[in-house]
């Protein structure tokens, strides 16, 4: 079945339908992605008010046959918000969609609307005096609806967990203009199967998030942050046990830093002030949320005590002050800064099981050794196995000369990664650059049922085309 | 299209692809269910010993069209497990799988064939130093795969979440025989729909869960366990939300036990020795897993105090010793027995939305009163939402005179459950018993999602079938 393109004469439909102003032509900045790798060539935008609204456009896209890519904030990092060819998408922005619809705190939870900014639903949370943890870059942009159809990760996984785990329930319009009421203040709901899990991580393939029910959690007494200089990955991940068990599994940060992102910071960003004056080879960023009347001096100075028995750490900064937690945060987040100042050939969002890191590491360094002297910034969210693998030019030279090689190396890395029992896409999800990965490396049953499922739920293919599965 | 039953020359067709001794009639123990409620007059049983042998099951089944219960410890308590009318199904019994496949302590996971008991499941976890959280009454027969395929709550979920929360991936036989291999140790991966989650929690109903990879858990250094007496439950609430913050999130159990439950013990089982000479009307057995340093009678107390000045307690017994701790938690344990001793007319695994609760309570006590003078016993995991509502005759009288209003009465209760926005499954599924239950107060949406991955996922209608949704 082909689809049509959004011409005039749906706009003119779709205008018919709605109030004034939610229809018109689709601005550049929702055209386009934040690595400026591929753009809409032209759409026409909607920016309805209410769920009701959103069932009504859904309803005359499925009559006219014509594709919906559901919209947040645009910071997608795998082409998920952009259709570079085939028929003119509507773009449904949830931008107008932005309000809580409750807030509960005895029952730590919240209910808000999809295109609530994600910084935002952390600021009503903190409001209510408790914590919504899902945290990364872009969360000032970001929307709760994209950081949930993309199942968004960030820095704070380990303990809390993806987006999934943090979302009791969720409307949102199916592809026949239905609406799946499942916004629920339940955590314990046997009532059929699990549509919830199915819609988030879903890419807005099988339906539109239009609002969530959020979980909530105390905000910690005091956090314990520091920087320890570690012999390896597999040291760091023995710390990162010895860790959990002293603390009863309150790590809810575990980075770990690669020599080369430091020197990268040297080389582009002197300003950023690192606290070791000889740049070690790995080291860790670790942060704890602690409970009440647990020191976090005493907490830490325990675990460096114990670590350093077994030969786990080297270096070690344990923040003093807020100041100093910051400082070194501040280090973690500007490496993806220096990142792309020096310019990546490729860069992979990869995870693996923690025990095939240390064995990875060494193996992936070969396998891109032997394509040139290319400088590796592997580091990432070691707790959860996921690493973001970058590979950069020889120092002094510019990447375009080595892009060619850019889709051998990321072969090479992937195949690498599938060996291992790893994934491809840990946290950014499949959008349209890794439709093919998916192909590659998928469980076969698994991609058959996925296509069973997308057919079932949206015969007509107008939900993100293109995106997780080829159209 | 109509199932056929598995009859001679099905066992044949089976026991010649198949080992000798995997093939044979069910004896009566798996045609049963553990209330007596209903049995599966007769079936053939089928008892593999690996993915492949259940593969070959699957697809000689959907080659003959014959219905497959998947059966894992048989403790279910909503009929998943039984076939009371319609062509007689083939049985297929995990129970010969039921091996660890591999465990990873510092990625606190350990991968598990899903025939192994939960017990079972629980020491190996044990023996690593480490804890598996699911807990529930039946734990020495259910089995995980039974588990995770109804998403078994229990005891634990306030703190570890729902069985569901517990996986990492599965390894399950889909309809067409094919195996989904997601066994993986990972604990980021966005690649594609969550077909995880979606068989969790399907009963059976969209593939044959033979394999789990399981989130473990530092153990607590320490438990501290009280029971207080409380106001209601609105007071109940607001202690929880006190005792969470005072630990940063720890409590793992907070039941709720009303006076009612203390009297049929008094009544049925007066060994159970009980901390309060004076019953009072309402009462709450909390746990809360300390981190290493942490004093279980200092957090308590400091927590009493607290509780004290609000006036959300009365009575309270601090278990000083182990031996206290286990009285306690017997008391609780024990009222599911005196229960069954009293003999309910009804019973309803019911959940709301915390604040609800203290709405629905008297509401609910109302809405029984107007059937009769009926005893009440509200008890259960309040920290989920989750209460057991049972309904007892008269003291004195017996229940059978009073059965013919149990379905008045259930439909009264679960018609405010649901007025309340809350569920009339949380935790036990709804297998056959509660299909009625699902097309009445499902949403119509989901129910229509559903119906159309089961026909994508499972068109011959062979996994379970009548199962969660109608045959």
């Amino acid at each position: 079945m082909t689809l049509q393109s959004a011409d005039e004469g749906f706009a003119r439909t779709l205008a018919g339908l709605l109030p004034e102003g939610t229809i018109g032509p689709a601005e550049p900045r929702y055209l386009e992605e934040p690595r400026g790798r591929a753009v809409t060539p032209g759409a026409l935008l909607a920016r309805p008010r209410s769920v009701d609204e959103v069932a009504a456009i859904v309803r005359a896209s499925a009559a006219a046959r014509v594709g919906i890519v559901p919209w947040g904030g645009g910071t997608g990092l795998v082409l998920g918000q952009v259709v570079p060819d085939g028929p003119a998408p509507l773009i449904l922005s949830l931008e107008r969609m932005a309000a809580p619809r409750g807030i509960w705190p005895e029952e730590r939870l919240m209910a808000v609307e999809a295109g609530m900014v994600l910084a935002d639903v952390q600021a009503a949370a903190e409001g209510a005096g408790l914590l919504f943890p899902l945290s990364l870059a872009s969360e000032g942009t970001a929307r709760i609806g994209g950081n949930l159809a993309t199942n968004a990760g960030g820095t704070a996984v380990l303990r809390y967990g993806n987006a999934r785990a943090l979302c009791l329930g969720v409307e949102a319009v199916l592809a026949d203009g239905s609406v799946f009421h499942g916004l629920k203040r339940l955590r314990k709901d046997n009532t059929g199967y699990d549509l919830t899990d199915l819609l988030i991580g879903s890419e807005g393939t099988l339906g539109i998030l239009t609002a969530a029910t959020l979980r909530l959690y105390p905000r910690p007494a005091a956090l314990a942050t520091a920087m320890l200089a570690v012999p390896g990955p597999e040291a760091a991940l023995s710390l990162l046990a010895l860790a959990e068990a002293a603390t009863g599994g309150a790590v809810s940060t575990f980075e770990l830093i690669h020599r080369q992102g430091l020197l990268f910071l040297d080389e582009v960003m002197p300003e950023v002030r690192q606290p070791f004056a000889e740049r070690p080879e790995w080291s860790v960023l670790v942060e704890i949320g602690l409970a009440p009347g647990q020191d976090p001096q005493a907490v830490l100075g325990a675990i460096y005590e114990a670590a350093d028995d077994r030969g786990l750490v080297g270096d070690a900064v344990l923040a003093a002050s807020e100041g100093q937690r910051q400082d070194l945060w501040n280090l973690r987040e500007r490496i993806p800064d220096a990142n792309r100042k020096i310019g990546a050939i490729c860069s992979h969002d990869i995870s693996l099981p923690l025990g095939e890191i240390a064995d990875f590491v060494p193996r992936a360094g070969e396998a891109v050794a032997a394509f040139g002297p290319f400088r590796i910034n592997c580091f990432g969210h070691l707790g959860d196995g996921n690493l973001h693998y970058n590979i950069f030019p020889p120092k002094g030279e510019k990447r375009d000369a080595y892009l060619p090689q850019a889709e051998g190396i990321t072969r090479a890395i992937h195949d690498l990664v599938h060996d291992h029992g790893g994934s491809v896409s840990a946290e950014h999800g499949i959008g349209r650059l890794k439709v093919g990965d998916l192909e590659r490396y998928g469980d076969p049953a698994k991609l058959a049922a996925m296509r069973a499922i997308k057919a079932a739920l949206d015969p007509a293919g107008i939900l993100n085309p293109g995106a997780v599965l080829r159209a």
